[in-house]
């Protein structure tokens, strides 16, 4: 903790973010005011836009690497569900006095091994004081010209699918806040799928079988109703066939946790999208050839809002948007 | 102030800031996850990045029309600097319970207007409860291929220009702080350049005169430093070339306000920029067909450091950078 105040700007640049330049040209060493982008003739740019806050989308405490976790996530998932892959990335981090060298340097450790997993790297940012951890990023990605997947594309009968699992993230922020009870080792499961959500990529498979797609960052329902109210379709879902970890049924069965609970709220950073029936075969041989789990879990319908068994949904209004 | 805590993020997106996207194909009029850019084929995108925070870069009370114009001309001096001219931008606006639809309405409506006056949109973003204003854009640019301006290029006895007058934003933040004593007249001068600073967007005029260029927003001296020590030179300014305001001139007769300060602080959000002696005409010319006051302040030397009427001068470290 020595010298926990007195860690000049210029020494967090040099020191621990240079490196997540790569040394691309693009980026100037961070030398200029701004930087630039090398887009292959036959690809098309896009942009997303996270922000995350302390105590609304992590805590003080928690670990560095969970934070750069979590905003390479939720930006990894956006970029994913339009059909792109990749390219790089911009960060605005606003941090307190009291940040140490040891939580910068696993804060850009995380990073680093992130951009090196997932083939990206930092174009640019600022750095700023402030009382809480702000950490605001532009994500870019690539698409092959006319390949943007979109939220606007699903047809009545479409199916809808999900990746992974619903849920987890959301009983592990429960555990940190205190509101469930549960045993030492599914508790470290829980706090690890909060902490750490992971991402795969898979839209950019999906941009010749889906019809629409999007990540859920709101929860399974807010997701969900975003894709079918912009162009005033509905959803009917079959509660059997929502994919749970084999420790989230149990608590189901037991009934220490609510079905409605784990489908409206959390950060899945899973993938919602929907396609014609026709596609289904080639679209399970991709999740199997990428080692993505995927589940069938409704119809898109004609009559508006969501439908659980034939249940109306009652939507809850979220106090985030993000409108990119 | 009717509702004032009430106000939904969705509504704050419809009712303020849909505008902006100026029905753009690029934004999906803010549906998607994500904005895509059209580049045309001979020119090549930029960015940058800039975060402003309460109480550091503005205050609270300040009219919010203020801060939108801050947030803009921060980021269009930066394009600027670079030879590029403005495309779009992103916004993560960070905002209090307490902001009020009045507050919203005057901070869009400013947007808009510097949107038309200088011919950009808005691609997207996103919203989040603070309890400070706290505003992150990314801003992107569009250059002629090769034609980017730098910080690096400037050569030794190349001159040193700067454009408009330095130092009236910094006395308009002195008044705010009581930190001066002045006349009412004077005062709204320098208050209304504290908080409407004014950029030209010359930069992109100078690509093929200028060998380097940066913008001014941590003082001249600071932003000179960076010009130079980038590539171990040193300048040599005269103190009777450096242009201020008549107001100005006469604070600095009567002792009110010295010239280290000056130079040292503010957001001018004007540019240095450098360039050899023969292309001096050239440059008068393009200024006044622009509209623009610049003036020859002094020369690249390779003596390192930055010599004010050849006395060295001991800059002071600055608690924000940003590096793209």
């Amino acid at each position: 903790m020595k010298n926990k105040h007195n860690i000049s700007e210029d020494y967090i640049i040099t020191k621990y973010l240079k490196k997540l330049s790569f040394n691309k040209d693009e980026t100037f060493n961070f030398k200029n005011d701004a930087a630039y982008f090398k887009i292959p003739k036959d690809k098309k740019l896009i942009v997303t836009n996270d922000t995350i806050l302390e105590t609304i989308d992590f805590f003080k405490n928690d670990p560095p690497e969970s934070i750069a976790n979590k905003i390479i996530t939720c930006n990894l998932s956006d970029i994913s569900s339009m059909g792109a892959i990749p390219y790089a990335y911009t960060l605005s981090l606003c941090l307190p006095k009291n940040i140490n060298r040891n939580w910068l340097k696993e804060f850009a450790n995380k990073l680093f091994y992130l951009q090196k997993k997932y083939n990206f790297f930092l174009m640019g940012g600022d750095l700023s004081r402030s009382k809480k951890i702000i950490i605001s990023s532009n994500f870019f990605g690539i698409v092959n010209k006319n390949k943007i997947l979109t939220r606007d594309g699903s047809k009545i009968n479409d199916n809808i699918w999900v990746t992974g699992n619903l849920g987890d993230s959301s009983i592990g922020l429960k555990i940190i806040k205190n509101k469930i009870k549960i045993n030492k080792k599914d508790k470290n499961y829980y706090l690890k799928k909060y902490y750490y959500p992971k991402h795969f990529l898979f839209g950019q498979k999906l941009v010749n079988y889906a019809s629409s797609a999007i990540d859920i960052s709101d929860g399974f329902y807010g997701d969900l109703n975003k894709l079918i109210s912009s162009h005033n379709l509905g959803a009917n879902i079959d509660s059997k066939l929502i994919p749970y970890s084999n420790r989230t049924k149990m608590l189901i069965q037991k009934k220490l946790i609510k079905i409605n609970f784990l489908l409206s709220s959390g950060d899945d950073y899973q993938l919602i999208f929907t396609a014609a029936d026709k596609n289904s075969l080639k679209i399970k041989k991709l999740a199997k050839l990428n080692n993505v789990k995927i589940t069938k879990v409704g119809t898109i319908t004609q009559k508006k809002g969501i439908y659980l068994d034939n249940k109306k949904i009652n939507l809850i209004n979220k106090s985030f948007q993000h409108f990119c």
